[in-house]
């Protein structure tokens, strides 16, 4: 019997709206859980203990199940976030999934390395920036790369101001072997109550604007950026 | 002395808005003259033979001189578009382009086939489906197709209606190893001598939610549905 992983939500199919999967048909499973507490995370619910009830202990039969409900049995991909999902025993759940057909993506800051990571489909690496009030602990971080093997990884970088920006050049340096997405922050992120909250998305767009002309102005063409699309088509709204 | 290209514009280095390379800094080149006339086509100033004043001759050496001024010579990569870029002696552009360390893009409605699509890093092939008022000829479609060789080739279909979604499909599944991207129609172009026309971004969202619901009703997971990034964050707006 595997162990249960702590499940927030299962939701989809939607499109992914972020990253190097933009635009994929995709159902998301959320666990529920993180090791941090950036300033600006719009997955509360997903995060702080206060929702630790509302989190459902699912063994991984009972999570494929879901998603092959929600997908009608068709295969597709599917992408693990969270919180933070590399602290849950997601290994079964991905042999599980890749046996029936499905592929795996998941989202995780790198703050801890799985030997699992190597079976998924799309590892994206989101080092937190200085503006999220975290500090990334980059020998475990490199963990995270090693583990991946010869998945395919990814950077996303969220970026807020300027100091991310020049942060996120240093760990692009760091890695350049990566393909890099960087992404303008939501500063109007919903509380974890109330998925109606409304997003300054002309703020957001602004930053996004900001970010496009830095990244010509400095000949950064390795850098893609992208937004969040699926904030611009439906705000804070959950399950979407 | 290669034979001279007709240029309606080029600009950049802005990100690529829609379809594979979302997101990407590129350098486009613009090129002059089109076999097609879309009834809903957002580039007029580059088909219609009233504005084939404005469309320089310019041989390759030129514009590549323009596109490594513009990107501050470090190479990126360079979308070919139009118009019809297909129509123009593009062979020479690329190979000279390619030994400086840039990488090529084109988009084009697969009417025409030139060996030369061979040695691009991207094919974008958007046959244009019934709302435009086009007709494909599929042979000539297909010659495009095994024009491209072993070059990476993906297929992007504009999207008004049901009926050009249920056309999508059938396209879809004469080229099941193409990956795909379906992309909402804009039905406020701007005319070609205003890039100032107000856009119904409303209008666009509205289409580009259904697209998604449309595709998830279907299971047709093997679609991604992305939308026109540039006309969301500067309308109809030229030169970004």
């Amino acid at each position: 019997m595997s162990e249960a992983i702590r499940i927030s939500e299962i939701f989809g199919p939607t499109i992914q709206g972020e990253g190097a999967l933009i635009g994929e048909p995709t159902v998301f499973v959320r666990t529920g859980g993180c090791d941090y507490r950036c300033s600006w995370c719009d997955s509360l619910h997903a995060v702080n203990a206060e929702y630790r009830a509302t989190w459902a202990p699912m063994p991984p039969a009972e999570v494929m199940a879901e998603v092959a409900h929600l997908s009608g049995d068709r295969p597709l991909m599917v992408t693990l976030s969270g919180g933070n999902p590399a602290i849950q025993p997601l290994g079964p759940l991905i042999e599980m999934g890749k046996a029936q057909g499905y592929r795996f993506a998941m989202e995780t800051q790198g703050s801890v390395a799985r030997d699992w990571f190597a079976s998924l489909d799309m590892l994206v690496l989101s080092p937190k920036p200085p503006s999220s009030g975290m500090t990334v602990d980059w020998p475990v971080f490199e963990d995270c790369v090693t583990a991946a093997g010869t998945a395919p990884a990814v950077l996303k970088i969220v970026i807020f101001d300027e100091a991310d920006y020049l942060w996120a050049q240093d760990v692009a340096a760091r890695y350049p072997a990566l393909p890099l997405y960087l992404q303008p922050g939501n500063h109007t992120p919903p509380p974890p109550e109330d998925d109606s909250a409304v997003v300054d998305q002309d703020g957001i767009d602004d930053r996004m604007r900001w970010l496009v002309d830095r990244v010509v102005a400095d000949g950064w063409f390795a850098a893609k950026v992208l937004p969040q699309l699926h904030v611009m088509l439906w705000g804070n709204k959950r399950g979407v």
